[in-house]
């Protein structure tokens, strides 16, 4: 009998109407053969509200007890959703992060899985149950309750997947499936029918939201096959798998764009070893995630140095330069918050050397300018000024003829 | 150095403004040179909420799910204060129920204490922290989540401070400590400094709303001193002990009233043994709690019955009642659902035989009938009609001298 996984995220268990939905959905899947397995996550707004509080009482969010508060969440979806099971007449039980066998370490709010034991969920599937386990959460090695972060959820169903070798990992999600590009942006964006973890990681780093980075990068490691699609809808979404020959066939697949990129620019500096270093040493202690990375070098051993940060981090970032600005031998810090990043992917890029020359040539012909550059093997990126993203975003989707 | 338990009830950490003044109180009591260990009620009208959840998704409550379900508002409690004695300097650390080593039977919905290992908590106090542990809830022989029932956060607290030996269990509440009379009925209604464990079970049984009966049992099995007082205040409350010599010198120390109950009458039933067993099997198979029963033998052989049950419970009964007529015999059954039970309690009653008496003429100077009498060593109950209990509580307050 298959054995399928299937992710709920929040918006998917929101409220009494839609856990009612999930249960059916799930019920169907069972009569038609599977053995089900289902995660889910905390209910619509429940963690931010659970945010909102935490902040009221204290001004830490102390880790450990942060965990103990945001598994709470969970743990009121679980039942719920075990109890509309019960109430179509299948039978479901919560487990959570820690019955269900996540052993982590101790750091707590982004904690990483050490060991998965699945005998309970093993013993339930073998009773004829359908386990419903709670999304990103653990138990520590110290016996503590742990969170696996943001995102986690993800992680949980696509570990759960591979531990129990699941057919498929469904990640059920509010959009079905992954697209050519936003379809807010691009009305003609095209649902992809398959998509390869490289190509998806560099699409969920470069913007596309869903799923979570680290749960493709783990699907991808132990190969477990996702399926990405809407939990509304039976329609097929897009399957995730390890590239193939079909795959290599196309060069471009999808653009992306992420609106939320500052740009800070050091100029003047003194080329010796240690520069650099020294700069992004001391952004990096206050907590500061750089994203892109560019050097210039100009005349006479003077360099600039561009890289961009996440908008809320961009103002720390300018006083940190500002003030590092003697110690690196700089002559001047400029910054511009208002950045995005439109990227094009596609792992057939790879042996298309022509690729990125069109990307440039495209955003010229829309008379956008181009300020940063960063490459992978199968990504290029463009940093451009905000109030272009959208126009650019549509020509590349059309320049590369990704419509449907 | 003293080691105290406190029990903070749902009001009391209601919103983020009464969990940081629960945090204040307790850091006080830790700098005043006491170990503390807190259990926490989920806040306000939390579980409420997660019960309307609950049977918006499914029809029936599904024991295993329901537990999972209202854990998770203790939890969320549990970390809130945590973090808000964090926020006081002070090194708090939450437990579920099932950390703090409450190892139950796997009834639930309304589980059982079979042991309780409180090493973690001991390891937490010797290391200088203040532990804060989920009220009403453990974890089952079967490894499942359990629930307590309600009023369970008072037995959770009972059984910690007898297994840590603790000098005092202080129970929160939202009011100052036990009263002579419910004061919002008998404003001359007096706190008292102390009561017994017999007493207070009689009153709490009585309608006297706190603490959870099942708790003061359990203090009184393990001779655990509780002190009952306000979450608000730093006033002395009232203590509950065994009975001393001091106590013996009241009489009757409060009047009780409870206002929900209905009484069904039962005539005419042939006086055969079964009869009655027969009757009131059938009353517990439909899970409908009997209060009092009186029996009065007629002439003939033939009986009459009356028994009272809850307001929510009157209808089922008098039909079960109804439907049992010839089988038992009977000839009528007739009843009336606007009851109202008065007690008046106090263990120096035992020796004096007058009491009864007085609270007898006291009702009939009053001028309200008296429907049923029941009696136990140190309590006096009268069924009377509703509309007269407010009249009854004040005239016997009056009549026993118990205004402050």
């Amino acid at each position: 009998m298959p054995l399928v996984v299937q992710k709920f995220g929040g918006t998917s268990v929101g409220d009494a109407e839609r856990i009612r939905q999930v249960a059916d959905h799930v019920a169907r899947t069972v009569r038609r053969g599977n053995q089900v397995v289902l995660v889910v996550s905390a209910m619509g707004k429940e963690t931010d509200e659970l945010l909102r509080l935490a902040d009221a009482v204290a001004r830490d969010r102390h880790g450990r007890e942060m965990d103990m508060l945001i598994t709470a969440g969970e743990r009121k979806a679980i039942a719920l959703v075990a109890m509309a099971l019960h109430d179509q007449g299948i039978e479901g039980a919560s487990f959570t992060g820690s019955q269900a066998g996540f052993v982590t370490d101790t750091n707590h709010q982004n904690a990483k899985i050490l060991d998965l034991r699945t005998d309970r969920i093993r013993a339930a599937l073998d009773a004829g149950m359908v386990p419903v386990v709670a999304g990103a959460q653990g138990v520590s090695t110290a016996n503590d309750v742990t969170f696996l972060g943001r995102g986690g959820s993800d992680t949980t169903a696509v570990a759960l997947a591979y531990a129990l070798g699941a057919d498929v990992c469904e990640l059920y999600t509010d959009v079905s499936g992954v697209f050519s590009a936003d379809p807010r942006l691009v009305p003609a964006a095209r649902k992809m029918s398959t998509v390869s973890f490289d190509e998806l990681l560099e699409m969920t780093a470069t913007g596309c939201p869903k799923p979570a980075m680290r749960s493709v990068e783990f699907a991808r490691s132990y190969n477990v096959p996702l399926h990405i699609r809407s939990a509304f809808t039976w329609e097929t979404g897009t399957w995730v798998k390890e590239e193939d020959d079909t795959m290599e066939q196309a060069s471009v697949i999808a653009v992306t764009s992420d609106t939320s990129d500052g740009k800070i620019t050091v100029s003047g500096l003194a080329d010796r070893p240690g520069v650099a270093g020294m700069l992004f040493r001391r952004l990096a202690d206050d907590g500061v995630n750089v994203d892109m990375i560019v050097q210039n070098m100009s005349v006479d051993g003077i360099a600039d140095i561009s890289f961009t940060v996440p908008t809320e981090h961009f103002e720390l970032s300018l006083r940190i330069a500002r003030e590092a600005l003697g110690e690196v031998g700089a002559r001047d810090v400029s910054g511009d918050a208002e950045m995005a990043k439109v990227s094009i992917v596609g792992s057939g890029m790879k042996t298309d050397p022509g690729v990125a020359a069109r990307m440039f040539e495209t955003l010229a012909e829309a008379g956008i300018n181009i300020e940063m550059i960063s490459t992978s093997p199968i990504r290029t990126s463009c940093i451009i000024r905000r109030e272009h993203a959208e126009t650019a975003v549509t020509a590349l989707h059309a320049a590369f003829g990704l419509g449907g």
